[in-house]
C-alpha cells in the first residue's frame, strides 16, 4: 500500500462529487467542509472525490481529497488531459481509476495505477462485477470499489439487490491480494444498506447523489456513519 | 460573438500550457505571471490555457485564462468530466474545443459550443486543415485555431512550412462567417514566424512548448509581442 | 458526386441493418434478396447497409450495399479496423459515416470522407441536428442523414415530431452546397412517414428497426415505396 | 477452454493480416492458401486473424480463421460495431480480443470474453506486459499474447529484445491459470526467434509484418515452422 493510502483510514466513505452543480466550485467547498465536520465528529474516515478545478479548495478543507480521474501520462504535450503530478500538487491525495462513467482501457489502468503509485498517491479502481474486480486485485491498487452499473443512481443498494457481488467480489480480491480494500457502490443510501455492505465484508463505500443532491447531506451523511459505527 | 470574447483582443497570443512540468501549479502562475507582465507592458493582449487544477490560481494573475478541454455535458452524473459551470466559476473565460490531442466527435463540438455560448464563455476550436476549419466555422465559435498536426513540436512554423493552410483557411473561414476569428498554431517560435502568420491573415497564434519549455519564456514573449507589432 | 453515388437514384429508401440478429448472415441475405425484388417491381431505389462480415453475400444480390462505417485509414497496421479498400472490394458502393452509433472525431469525418471519394465510393454522413448538418455539408459528402438521437428507434418519425429539422436541415445543406442530398431518419415506419419526409425536401431515408424486425418487411417495404410514390 | 479452441493446436503461428493491402480481399485468400499449405505439410499449426469482410472466403481455404476485432455487443442497434454471431457464421472460430491497435476498456475484455466462450469460439487477448497477463489470466481466456507495443513492427524480436517480458509473463499467467495458453508477438521474424519464443515458455508466436509484408511469405512460414520443430 502506498504511504498516503494510511491517510484513508477504513471503514471509509467516498462520497464521489461527479459534476453534479450541488457539488460544484464554492457548493464543492461547503459540502466537504460539511463531510470534514462529520467525520471529525464521528470519527469516521470521509473522502471526497472532487472535480480537478475544486481539488485545491476542496483539499484546504482538511477533508481527504481524490481525484475522479487521472490519465495514464506523464508531464508533456497532452492537452486536455488530467496530470497525476498536478492533481498532488493541488492538494489530492490520490484518484478514482476507471469510473463506469469514465472508463479506461486495461492497459491505461494499469499505466494509471503505477503513476499513482509512483506519486504516493492512493488508488480507488471501480470495477463493474466480480470477474473484473479480481482481475484489477492483480493490478495491486489501494482499493476496489465495486459498482454494478445498472444499479448506479437508482437508489436500490448493491449490498441488498446483489449482495453476492459484494461478498463474491470482497472474496475473489482477498484470494487474489489481501492488502487490497474493497469499498462497494451504487445505491447505498440508508444507514441498514451501509451496514449490510460492510457485513458483507466491504471495508467502505463509494456513494454519489445521495450525499451531493440531498436537501440535507449532513443528515444524510450522520445516518451513515450510524450505520458504519454498528456494522 | 459572445460578449467575453472582448475580453480577448486581437492579434492575441494564446500559450497552451499543456500538461508540461514547466506549467503545471505553482510554475503554471510564474508562467501566468510572466505573460500577465509581458502583456501589460506591451500592449499586445496575451491570454492561457491551463490545467483545469491551475485555472484558479492562473486567473487569479489577472491573465485571460481558459481551460485546455470542456466536456458537451451538463451538471449531473459524470464522474471525471470537465464541466463548463466548473471552468467558469474556477475564473476561466472560456476554452480550447476539439484540441488535437483531445478530439471529439462532431457532436461533441457543436453541443460543447452551445454550452460555451450559453455560459457566456470565449470558444476557441482547434482544426487540422482548411476544410474542417471551413466546417467549424458554420458552428460560430469566437476563434479557430488551425493547427496542422504534423507540424506541432516540431518547431517548423506553418506560416512558413504551409503558408497556404493559414491563407485559405483565413479565407474558408471568413467566406462561411466574417465573425470567426482565426489563429494558427503548430511550430510558432519567433517573431518572424508569428508576424508572417498575420500577414497571412491569422489574427493570432496559438502556441505551447516554445513558451513553456523555455528557459527564458519572458524572452520568447518580448520577441514574439515585437512581430506582432510589425505585422 | 463521386461517379458510384448515381448508382443510388433518389428518391432512395436505405436499410441500416445494424447488428440485428434478423439481419446477419443468411438473413441479412434473405432481407436484401426482399429488397432488391421490392425495388425492381416498384422502381424505387432501395439500398442496404450492412455487417463488413455480409457485404460479400450481400452485395451479391444485386442490391446497392453499403458498409455501416469506414475507419480513417490507409492499408496497413491498423487491427481490428474497417478499411475502405477492403469494403470496396467485398462489394460495397460506399458506407455510412459518423452514425450516431458509431461517432467519429470531425478530423476523421473529413478523412473518411477524402478516402471514399477517391475510392470512387458512395458517403452518407449521419448527423444529429441542423447545425452539425451544415457543418457536414461543407465536407461535400454525397448525402448526409439526419437522425435526432432522441427519436431513433422510438417508432416516432422525425418528420412528424420535428418537422422543422427536415425541413431547416434541407436548407441549411442546400444553401451551403446544392450537390449535397439530405435524407431523413429516426422513427420512419409508415407510408404517411416517408411521404412526409419527402415533402418536406428530404430526398430519400434511412430506416432500421422498421424493416430489419418487422415479421413481414416485404410488406413494410411495399408501403414505403407507395409512399415515395405518393409523394 | 472452448470447445473449438481445440482447432488451434499448440505450438501455433497466428498471423495477424492487419490491414495491410497485401492482406486484403482476393490476397489474403492467397495468403491464407499459403498458410494452409504450409501447415499441412509441416504438421504445425498456423491460424490467421483476417479483416471481417474477407473471414469467409478466408475460412473456405481450410485455415482456421481469426476475427481481429469483436465488440462486446448483442444483436441488436450498434451500427458499424462487429458482432460476435456475425463473425461466427461468416466462418470465424474465434477472435482477437483488446489488440494494441485496438484497445478495450476492461469491462469490454471482460463482456467479449464472456460472448466468445458462450458462442464456443477461441479468444486471444493481447496485452502490452506482465502486470496486464496476470490481470487478463484471472478472466480466463483461451490465449494471451504479449506484445510490448514499443516493439510491434520494429523486427526487433520480443523475445530477444525483453526475453524476461516472455518468461515472466508466462510464469505469471500459468500461475495464475494453468489453463490459458501464452503467445508472444512483435518483432518474431526468423527461426531463431520463433525457436527462443518457444523456449522461453510460449506455446506459439502472434505475428503480422514479417509473413504479410514479405515478398516470400511461402518462404517465411517454411522458415517459421522450422523454428517451431527446432524448439
Amino acid at each position: 500500500m502506498t504511504k498516503t493510502a494510511n491517510s484513508i483510514k477504513t471503514p471509509v466513505i467516498i462520497i464521489n462529487f461527479k459534476v453534479y452543480a450541488e457539488a460544484t466550485g464554492e457548493k464543492a467547498v461547503r459540502l466537504a467542509t460539511i463531510a470534514k465536520n462529520v467525520a471529525d465528529k464521528s470519527g469516521v474516515c470521509i473522502a471526497v472525490a472532487c472535480q480537478p478545478t475544486d481539488i485545491a479548495m476542496v483539499a484546504n478543507t482538511g477533508v481527504p481529497t481524490l481525484a475522479q480521474h487521472v490519465d495514464p501520462i506523464h508531464p508533456g504535450n497532452h492537452t486536455g488531459h488530467i496530470l497525476g503530478e498536478a492533481i498532488r500538487e493541488a492538494g489530492a491525495i490520490g484518484s478514482l481509476v476507471n469510473h463506469s462513467e469514465r472508463q479506461q482501457t486495461l492497459a491505461a489502468i494499469e499505466k494509471s495505477l503505477e503513476i499513482l503509485k509512483r506519486l504516493g498517491m492512493v488508488s480507488v479502481v471501480c470495477t463493474n462485477n466480480v470477474k473484473t474486480s479480481k482481475a484489477v486485485a492483480t493490478l495491486e491498487p489501494d482499493f476496489i470499489a465495486i459498482e454494478p452499473p445498472e444499479l448506479i443512481g437508482t437508489g436500490i443498494p448493491v449490498s441488498k439487490a446483489k449482495p453476492e457481488i459484494v461478498k463474491n467480489g470482497v472474496e475473489a480480491v482477498k484470494t487474489s491480494n489481501p492488502d487490497v480494500k474493497v469499498l462497494c457502490g451504487a445505491g447505498i443510501t440508508t444507514r441498514e444498506d451501509i451496514c449490510a455492505a460492510l457485513r458483507l465484508g466491504a471495508e467502505g463505500v463509494l456513494i454519489a447523489s445521495a450525499v451531493t443532491c440531498s436537501n440535507n447531506p449532513k443528515k444524510v451523511l450522520e445516518e451513515l456513519v450510524q450505520g458504519v459505527k454498528r456494522a
